[in-house]
């Protein structure tokens, strides 16, 4: 059931990210957690630089109903992280995110996983339909497998 | 194929685990990460109180290889959450974690996760079996419903 | 310049928090940025407790202008950490509170620092006057040894 | 007493480390404590790659004594931070570091700091000497204002 790690080309958009003198814990490598804060800081650095989410004024921002991530090999500060982000699924309220995670100059992701965002009315947190501005956003994102 | 939360019930062990200001995200509630910090925290502080690991002397430690969570409902600082912890699985080397996260007087988890440990000779990072001691300090933790 | 750990008995107020696995750094103590993790947490716990804070409707907030800690003694996981809190300058528009933070069973610090809020319109984030509301939540925080 | 906003030039060494998500408190800038999870990233990633600090093999380590920190204006996620760092002072056992972290194309600092660390040996914990690869390490980052 063990996934095998996935590689750069399986996303279409990758970001560098830095690692934190914090982030490692007693055993000298990047704790478990944060991983986390790699995906959803490049799933949603896309939405806001692509237009798709304005912290001030969108009325329709997105809640994390289920994570998920499978570690395969140590990120080591102070080494960057290489963050490759798909949309595994487009729903009509929700998304599915994969985001894979690369140590510098390797092609085989130290770490994998997922992120479901389903997007709500700010006020009523109530699901909406994905407002078309943050569908444009995500078309590039399809991972080049899935046939849509 | 969305989980149904659990109970503290579901849980033979439960801590409580205060919140932190930085841990709201700007929608005023626990970011999703932070729930992560709580389930390696209830895991780790039961083996170290448990004697099954001391992070000077341990020649076995335990290396995450998946984690994943579902999330029900907000989180919210300052209240503090419990956490629930049970094993679902004690294999050869390793072993699966159940941990229910729940809000002050609720007994329907706000989210709920798992936490697999592959435990490893802490020198050469390669898998053995479950020391004695280890094994010992999970048995309480086994789930009622597990028929082992 | 070096100050002496304060003790137990400096501090008006006490609030116990719990310690993460992922706070500790490669040394194996709490790494130093989490102490100032405590400090906004222990003070905000109490504005929101007294009412003098509502992240959803408060139109005074407060903004960090200045924050600093000396270090004396590590602290580990998974011992809780003693917060003590006091006020030991209260302003027109600003206060500096002081924070103490404790290991189990100890009555000298080992880290102490300061937090300063200047408190703001929400909107303009244009300083204000201290709302009495905000002021009397303060005055059983003085420091005792404040002649005021 | 409240100091001026220092300036890029202020500083020798310059690196951009990027933001979380999870760095944003509830009134969408970074939180105050992510300010110090910069400094010390900055300051161990430049001793590390300057080969003055081996995470497994240094017989010396820093420790934190001392940190301290002006906020003069947000800082926001998904904007990149540029650290600056010198070294205001250089001791017989410690060095004081000073930190700027500034906005894209921004020459004044959002926020300033320092952060002392004393080298002790990693076994005793006890003061030592500044070894000569790390004093030499540090020789670069001596502020520019400062006769040596």
């Amino acid at each position: 059931m063990r996934p095998t790690p996935s590689t750069l080309a399986d996303y279409p958009h990758r970001r560098s990210l830095t690692t934190r003198w914090m982030d490692m814990d007693p055993y000298g490598h990047l704790n478990n957690v944060v991983h986390y804060s790699f995906f959803d800081s490049v799933v949603n650095a896309w939405l806001i630089e692509k237009g798709a989410l304005d912290l001030e004024r969108s009325e329709v921002i997105g809640l994390v109903v289920e994570t998920g991530c499978h570690y395969f090999a140590p990120l080591t500060y102070p080494d960057p992280v290489i963050a490759g982000l798909r949309v595994a699924h487009l729903g009509r309220s929700s998304v599915r995110y994969e985001v894979g995670l690369f140590a510098p100059k390797s092609d085989a992701a130290a770490a994998q996983g997922h992120f479901v965002h389903v997007y709500v009315d700010r006020a009523s947190r109530r699901p909406v339909e994905l407002p078309g501005q943050l569908r444009d956003a995500l078309l590039p994102l399809l991972a080049p497998t899935e046939e849509t």
